[in-house]
């Protein structure tokens, strides 16, 4: 775990906050922005199983960010790339608080061992990061 | 290569069809259905890179695709599973026909590393290749 209390998972970046759930997700969002991520896609993990299936869940969103001129080389460099973007991140209610995670680049990138995205990755990962310190700065 | 021409990559599971690229979205979208998958987002990749950085990509559609019974005992055993969730399937151009290709869950437990998925991952995959199928049978 680092200063910022950011941790790497084998797959994740992942923080503990305080931050009640619904402020998380807002921080996020605008930390997001700011590195030049739109997100793309979304989804109400808790609303979506009890429709689906009936069950109850945590609140837990999937947020589908997207950097268009970094997802534009990567897809260049690697067409099937689709398979793993747009990059995730989650929020999820935690105790008191919640949990924002990342998706890693680079464990992707691990996946995939295309060389072409060697530089990619790490530009992605390192803006991802910069978004959690935001969230984690809170 | 199988004898359906389903190709294993390094992660996904990829169709190169005749069918052309709205005909292999239709037919993958119904054969998902048919495997207890619904479509929880959709990116057009060719309008979003034309619309955020005004480059010209060939038709790329990215469709995430959730079997909600399968999504919620996953999160069970992996809270953090939803970094790489719903499982994506891709349709693009290819010449005078498409490819068709599929997030490949086993490479996902691969990295993760998770023997609670060990079950799962297998059993989606199964549901995958199966619509896989479908599509080149047609």
């Amino acid at each position: 775990m680092s200063a910022n209390n950011i941790e790497q998972t084998k797959y994740g970046l992942s923080l503990k906050t305080k931050l009640p759930y619904e402020e998380a997700v807002e921080r996020i969002r605008a930390a997001l922005k700011e590195q030049g991520f739109g997100v793309l896609t979304e989804i109400d993990v808790k609303k979506t199983l009890k429709e689906k299936i009936d069950v109850d869940f945590r609140r837990y969103v999937i947020l589908g960010a997207c950097n268009p001129p970094l997802a534009h080389k990567a897809l260049e460099a690697e067409l099937q790339l689709g398979l793993i973007l747009p990059c995730n991140l989650i929020v999820y209610e935690e105790g008191e608080g919640s949990v924002v995670a990342a998706f890693d680049p680079i464990a992707g990138m691990g996946m995939i061992g295309n060389p072409a995205l060697d530089a990619l990755a790490p530009e992605a990962r390192s803006r991802i990061e910069k978004a959690l310190t935001r969230v984690a700065e809170a």
